[in-house]
């Protein structure tokens, strides 16, 4: 690709400009991740920028996880988000290894514990009613990437306390219950991350994340399993395919 | 519902506790949309609590949306948050229909220009061939929602520049160009939003929200449409269904 000439005459303004063509060359593997890019200086001389467009620039995509800042070393080009299915009904380990990375789970919480009313309105449960909760930290490649806290309900739930649960929930829902995710219901909104997702995520005051509710039920319609998921903002993004049924 | 008793033996933080409390009377509608709560001191008297404890429950509740502040009036109940699906092929004209809310549009923008580097990617065409661009706000009873910017491609799409696009895009492609929306692929970010969103959108600095990006194709898997969305993070979450295809 040929260096790219920012149009001072366009109504675009400059700084967007800028954040394209850096975008572009990330896009065309130019720019590698973890590739340092230019100081301001270097960028506003290259293109004939004014330091605070240069700024403005990298700060957007700074805050958009296209790049990284590392104090005293300079700004650097992020991993590309993990594009997530939300239609594939997989793990997280599994979603992991497909992608090359090696999943880990650092284990928070795991008890019986009384229903929480939200939880069991989507178990269809009595609140109190006796339910398997487990909070688990998930990481790839050793960098947290998810908080996950799934309440189960199931016939020998109990096991839950004392089996490993290292590796995949799914793989072991179905080697050791016979339980196979066959429909879920999953929800997703934007917040600014808690003080607590933030320390064990890893992330500055005020960034956001996505945060998933997903209800999970057997072949027979009973819910078995409702999992709130907090993923980092800067590192994943989610992806819907559609196809229009019938011919309207 | 009986008055609930926060547990000061639980585990679980009284502030949680008292989130809990308010979220399920605002579920069983004892607190209905735009119902005054009871000031911090109130509350903080009614459930034996600090105001300290009264106050993060509110504030956490404030920045999920549940309730709104309206400077010298108090703490509100904030509507429910839109759920959209991310499986319907349909409109925000549509879906804001469906619900019983008046949607309008605010046009920012319509005007035909050289197709931007990742527009041209996702239309598969060349990079700066003609595109139009079409950039509306839309509004539902009055209210800001979302912020559209819309890449369209298609034989005549010249008269969009002078067509009434206040209704539904997709009606009017469908009625007047023979346009139907068969395949398309969304992708899903939690992001702050930008100044200009925020002003747009009317967001406070820092706010989240759900940035969507859309192909859209024709039955002959033609890309027609490539619509980038910006919803708020206070007024929105997306839904999908999932159901497991094959036996495993």
């Amino acid at each position: 690709m040929s260096m790219t000439v920012l149009n001072k005459q366009s109504a675009a303004p400059l700084y967007l400009q800028l954040k394209q063509v850096l975008e572009s060359q990330m896009v065309d593997g130019i720019l590698a991740p973890h590739h340092r890019i230019g100081s301001e200086r270097e960028l506003s001389e290259r293109y004939g920028l004014s330091r605070m467009t240069v700024r403005r620039a990298l700060a957007e995509l700074v805050q958009e996880g296209r790049l990284y800042t590392s104090v005293g070393k300079g700004t650097f080009v992020a991993e590309p988000k993990i594009s997530q299915s939300l239609q594939a009904l997989t793990s997280f380990s599994e979603d992991m290894r497909a992608r090359g990375m090696t999943p880990t789970a650092r284990l928070l919480r795991r008890e019986i514990i009384p229903a929480p009313d939200v939880v069991a309105q989507h178990l269809r449960v009595e609140e109190g009613s006796d339910v398997a909760c487990l909070e688990r930290l998930r990481l790839a490649d050793g960098e947290p990437m998810a908080l996950e806290t799934a309440y189960l309900l199931f016939e020998g739930m109990e096991q839950l306390l004392t089996l490993d649960l290292g590796g995949s929930l799914y793989a072991l829902l179905r080697e050791q219950f016979d339980l196979i995710p066959a429909h879920a219901v999953q929800e997703l909104e934007a917040r600014i991350a808690r003080p607590r997702e933030r320390v064990l995520l890893k992330l500055n005051e005020g960034a956001p994340v996505l945060a998933q509710q997903r209800t999970t039920s057997n072949a027979e319609r009973r819910p078995f399993e409702y999992v709130q998921s907090i993923y980092r903002g800067d590192r994943y993004r989610f992806v819907v395919q559609l196809v229009k049924q019938g011919d309207t």
